[in-house]
């Protein structure tokens, strides 16, 4: 499945960046969710240019309209279409982009792929454009997830080699929500002026940077999850993964993991009371593909956004020759602050996914 | 889906460590393929357990019996069933594992999720012992992936912090099998001397080490995969983090990727006579979720085995009451080298579902 | 899965009868098609209402907007989106409908799995006008199809207790492409006239009839399909029982065959020239779940229209009481020669998923 | 899907009739339900063959072993994997049958699609001996459906011409489970000895008969179902269809239903009590795809054996030749009565997957 996601909701992905539309749809939701639509913007909004020097200057609004699925502001049951009409875009020449294919971009593949027939314009499909719909489905799970006491949140790890602190065991649900609230969502207040030091000396050297974002959810309860190929590890990657530039995803201590000693990464049980809890939380939550109780916590790393404005050596696929490319247009040099909700937004799907009782 | 898997071929998994049989059914594979059952058994030898004294002492002879979808040594198009009998059964007495929860293992959400009714003998469903029977899937799906060219090979990155060199850009087929060869397939052959002095350590303090495995895929041609939901590293995730005890799934440079500037990361592409190749590889032959025709390369996270005779803090869910559990019987003071054999099948699996004209 | 399907051409459907627009979007085709849009509009048309007095006087325009994956008119590759607005909507009073349960249709069961949160404003999700965009996806996947020289054409099998022919061993493409071209698809063409009294005279008693349409696939290769689970039959059937108010899908001769020795069942082979046929085509193209190379029959019965005028008795589910409804408004009294190009969408966009190699 | 199976639980089926073994795999099944083994091995005595002169002489022990998922009788949550070892099979030449292929049987198109691999020997994985391994699993599926009050009964509704009663609107738990203590269940007593005369009527002229079989499962909460492509009318029929010989599937009345006016088809809602009922149950307790609460009634026709022994003209695929064939061997000459608990099973499966609680 490519546009189609889940075993029990239902997610239909579409769009092009200067299509007439991008949007989603959204099947078997519950009915009777009374929509927070003011929240539903407002994440959005966390995830749209254009707000800073930081991120692209272009202005895409990011109305989104409901076309199905919702009646006064409820859920009906049936499918949410969601929809995003395209509307700031630049009809500059798109020709050399279907010959020159810019490096650490889909085009090649998609060229292959497609036969040359696919949307160049602004990345087509492969835009990250795409993610405002999927930030869109991940408010609605999101909310669905807050009536069960579930919460989800994110912060940025590192930019480049700038490291904000990890999320101790203790981590608290007041903690992810204060998160939500900080433009650029650190642990450590310091942290944000060094990263944001290097992300402007990469935009100043025509450059970019990539990062890293860590992100939570509190209070799944024990049991969620299987062995084997529907493990919370197998059900989140997939779409962790879908996130353009994501190119490593670890749960836990991730590949630290592999440097400890076996009684180093043992989270220990002990009862809090009637609670069961781990003094130590680095399976991030889930062992044997289950979760525990604990915080599932994981990581994902994202690339230096590959539109960049030095000259790159490349081939020509028309004259089938070796060839210089020099991009213009505005570019984000880091779009790893932007990207914080779009992770948090696939967590919130794929946890509300494997919940039966939704 | 959790014991089921695939788009294309289909995968079902059964068994429990100490039932009577594990075992798979692989359907949808082509009709007419004449399997080598002799490199499928050596195969499955690279994996099994009791081979040295660092893995574990247990001799799990591990003779697949193909049930059906074999004829005179060919497959036949239906389901292809391979069962492995377990006879190498300890009898005694797991009843303290019903109640004393195992740090690290899949014990204590296995609880709750099956309400203590889950099979705790050796593991039962969650034990590595479920790798065999995906060792024989993988083993097939990589003589047919062969057939068509594509080259799947691993080797050991790390055992702790002892680290091996990483693929360089013009890996080659004859390098991948050449790894397939050494007991301990690592790229420097120095390092396993290191490596092995680290899990001997490990095992005298009755501790345990984890590490990391690098697996790379040599002819996949350009223009397998998709955007968003179904990307090469969306569909082969899932089943890399079904392998027990991987907490990280990287491509490319992963982790590594995130500190880099755009101008280092992106991989240049030019001919070479007619083929396509980029300059570097730091992508993991995998641009926009699709192929580009450079190996693709991919790393797994292993963390430490959990089994360890040290005692260990932890909770007796029937008495409600925290204890100390101290785990006798046979380990693996390190799982790394055994599961390179799992990794590469895993890759071939994945790779050969994703390719339509099997 | 309910609003999305497919193993191969993946489909998520969208849209209430009253909402702000219905829709589908249609992932995994192939890119390059040039899709004849005059085509399509025709084939929409020949499902719109309003044409005659045979079906209801709403006017729905049901003007295709194409969001996204087409470009210049040839598809991209990228989820190929269509909406159709909803326009001619009468803002009547629905709150009866809410209370009142209207016998045969979806209100009682949909009312309870929604707890009342269904859109009940002109039959929500569950109204025939979802078939709209269903018709848009099968026009495209028989353009797909004709390009491989597969036809799929339906008549008119009966109406009520009015007979048509059924489709002979020999039925040709020039014969399914001569169908399309009649308002009322039939083999006898003496047979409509009778068909449309039995539906005028039901009209006159504010009543309704329904029928059976009968539907060929011709120049499927032998080969498609599989034994038991997707079997082409298992593959077909939930996208037939998909379309309101179908209450029968048999295959060949279907329920008759029960009826016949099986000296008379089994269609017997021969070669014509290098062609494999059979001298009576009984078993509708399929043994085994697999094609055998000759036209693929099926049959679908579609049960009269539940909204008819007269006064039935039901329950008031606020109330708690028995009570009578009055049913007011626009009703087709015969839905059945809509639903001719339905049924063919359904089959061939069912034919299309199942060929890997589109 | 073609091996696997199911959204909920998960069907795997594997074998071939003179392979060493068939089997199922089923998954995602509750634990702690403990199975009642010697109900599960009545049920499949009631399709075994060999019972009397109506079917097949084989003696087929299906001696059903338990490979996984179970201990101590009670399911552990892991896959539940049932294997039948072949033991009765004669080693008689299959060689004509490589090469003649039998009308109505899946043999052309099979060796199309296999490039002549599959096994041919006794119908290879095309045989009605995998309906056992169904049986299996469909038994297991209504003992965990019994414990929330839900029945699945069937009975013979025809044999060729000779017809029995259909289910009544009143329909009970009890009337259900009369019927599997039937050797040959019809609700009128009469009816079979008429049926019993049709096929050794059939049997003498070494010919076939086929015929049909309701099923009706009792006590489905309302609610229950999707609309469109998850309709309970979807979900259940693929499972109908891929019984081996089954050409027709209709719900409630079926095709009858075609001919009915409107305010005959609807069934009218009325209050026993709290509780919500039809007067009629035309639609078979289904309207728009979800469960109305009253008893979800089904039919499907099944073919006449095309084993007979008649002689028959066919062609020779090696020889590319017209022929004539002479089948010989042990046949049944009418499947009907065996089918019975086939069709209770698929019902069984099919519902059990639909309900998310289980």
């Amino acid at each position: 499945m490519s546009a189609n996601w889940g075993n029990n909701i239902e997610l239909s992905l579409f769009g092009e960046s200067h299509g007439k539309a991008i949007g989603i749809v959204i099947g078997n939701l519950p009915a009777g969710v009374a929509l927070d639509m003011d929240e539903i913007r407002w994440q959005m909004k966390r995830r749209a240019p254009g707000q800073n020097k930081m991120s692209t200057p272009r202005v895409e609004k990011d109305e989104v309209q409901i076309m199905s699925g919702l009646l006064d502001g409820v859920t009906t049951g049936a499918p949410l279409c969601a929809m995003i009409e395209n509307s700031d875009q630049h009809s500059k020449d798109y020709s050399l982009l279907k010959e020159c294919m810019r490096p650490g971009h889909s085009d090649y593949p998609a060229y292959v792929k497609y036969h040359g027939y696919n949307d160049v314009r602004g990345g087509g499909h492969f835009s990250g454009r795409l993610t405002a719909p999927i930030v869109f489905a991940g408010s609605v799970a999101k909310q669905i997830l807050r009536q069960k006491g579930i919460i989800v949140g994110a912060h940025i790890q590192s930019i480049k080699d700038v490291y904000d602190d990890s999320f101790g065991v203790d981590i608290t649900c007041e903690d992810l929500q204060q998160l939500t609230k900080q433009q650029y969502p650190t642990l450590n207040s310091d942290v944000f002026l060094k990263m944001q030091n290097v992300i402007e000396d990469a935009r100043m050297k025509q450059d970019s940077v990539g990062g890293t974002i860590e992100c939570a959810i509190i209070n799944v309860p024990a049991g969620l999850g299987n062995p084997f190929f529907d493990s919370i590890e197998s059900h989140l990657s997939p779409l962790l993964f879908s996130i353009p530039a994501v190119k490593s995803v670890s749960f836990g201590m991730g590949e630290k993991m592999s440097e400890l000693y076996g009684h180093e990464a043992n989270d220990c049980y002990y009862y809090e009371g009637e609670k069961v809890k781990t003094k130590t939380n680095h399976n991030g939550g889930i062992t044997g593909g289950i979760s525990n109780g604990m915080p599932i916590v994981f990581k994902v790393a994202i690339k230096p956004t590959p539109s960049i404005s030095q000259v790159q050596s490349t081939i020509n696929v028309k004259t089938k020759e070796n060839t210089k490319l020099e991009i213009t247009g505005r570019h984000d040099p880091c779009i790893v602050p932007r990207a914080v909700v779009v992770v948090e937004s696939m967590a919130a799907i794929g946890i509300l996914d494997m919940m039966k009782d939704i």
